[in-house]
């Protein structure tokens, strides 16, 4: 039976991968990679630099796999439209990757998704492996390895701890942010978020942490409260879009 | 200068530490270890184990720390009281680990917190070692590794997403979650729960998603709709403690 491995790979830095996931990548036979045009071009080459370093010992193939056009939430679409959006889109991936399976890997085989970040947050991979178990067109047994997501980068790099003391964090995304009346109590991680949703929230008592390409030469850092270094945040943000041609932020916002 | 490295080992599997962390191993001379008495002994093996894996190359030495005892949530505090009591421990840990750095770390040495999970996830050493610094009594230069935390072990074995499709996520504590009123929408986490506080939830629209010693041999997952396995879950923890002697477990709420 072919086997199914999704391996997260860290968030930024080829050496911030897991043994368990080098490990798994020197199981593999094929690598299905999503092209997702040229946006995604640092996150592919952080895959195939992890690749060159860490899957030595033997032969494998990467396979692009043209990605299906996703919903942005820049589509004008209403909550609901926008989450049906993505499911059907989670299908016509199924589809596709069905298809190289069937085709470029041997049944007893080995394919991988290599997942920046850690698959288990805000990532459509697992689903999109169970959508293609699903169909029931091919079988396969399937393994997922966590890895380090940005917000444990961001925190390890402004050297804080995620959560207060005996308090709750919530992990949220731009979009429900900007939905939401107020910040919930403790700390919030703010993730896929492309307009700093942050610059609505005008209370003096809320401290951000930001950073952006962590882990990579391009970083940048910042701290502070929200309302005095935003825009200082907003200007760094688009002059690293400038110079390297792509963002990946996170930031946390805690009260007092 | 001296310097403390604040590394995190992962949960669990001596193998889901990171290369980085592997790398921050191997500058260390000596390893700062609370001694939190017998309860916490399978951990304590598991930082001894992966540095007779992972740091192989070079001379370090153990330094137990006998650790001033720590406030409990059962010690019917209110949660004011709770939280100054933390912090006072925090201030009497800091002295302790002061009295280290000094007297067995040499001045252009380095020394380390291996953390079981990520620094940044309920865990106070980044709050100590800061402690330490504002005491002004010892300087040095400092670094957070982020590792694995349980959390994301048992989304990896339940090979589920930590999110629904453009949901947030709320991490939480057992106390809390005893304390709120309901849960909020979402996937609710729940962490440093030692008495399973979400069997007061009688909600059949609620799915668990638990585990418990992730990543060890002695491992167990169970996920069902709450009100039909929590009971199941409460049988296999108390006979996870009755043979193993501890048990180190969390789990996700989802409705729906």
């Amino acid at each position: 039976m072919r086997t199914v491995l999704v391996i997260g790979i860290g968030a930024g830095d080829p050496e911030m991968i897991t043994l368990q996931a080098v490990r798994a990548l020197n199981r593999v036979d094929v690598i299905m990679v999503l092209d997702k045009g040229k946006e995604s071009r640092p996150l592919v080459e952080l895959r195939e630099e992890i690749c060159r370093r860490h899957l030595r010992d033997r032969p494998y193939r990467i396979v692009e796999v043209p990605d299906p056009r996703r919903p942005r939430r820049s589509d004008g679409l209403s909550m609901a439209e926008y989450e049906a959006a993505v499911r059907d889109w989670h299908v016509k991936r199924a589809e596709a990757l069905e298809t190289v399976l069937l085709d470029d890997v041997a049944e007893d085989g080995c394919a991988a998704f290599l997942v920046v970040g850690d698959p288990s947050l805000y990532d459509s991979t697992i689903r999109v492996v169970r959508n293609i178990l699903d169909r029931g067109n091919v079988e396969f047994g399937w393994e997922v390895v966590p890895g380090i997501t940005s917000l444990q980068a961001l925190t390890a790099r402004h050297r804080i701890p995620l959560n207060g003391i005996g308090e709750p964090v919530a992990i949220t995304t731009g979009r429900r942010l900007s939905a939401d009346a107020e910040l919930p109590d403790g700390t919030t991680a703010v993730m896929l978020d492309d307009a700093l949703a942050c610059q609505a929230i005008d209370d003096p008592e809320v401290r951000i942490y930001w950073g952006a390409n962590i882990g990579t030469p391009e970083e940048v850092l910042r701290e502070g409260p929200l309302t005095e270094v935003i825009g200082e945040i907003a200007d760094a943000r688009a002059e690293l879009r400038e110079r390297t041609g792509w963002v990946m932020d996170t930031y946390l916002l805690r009260r007092g």
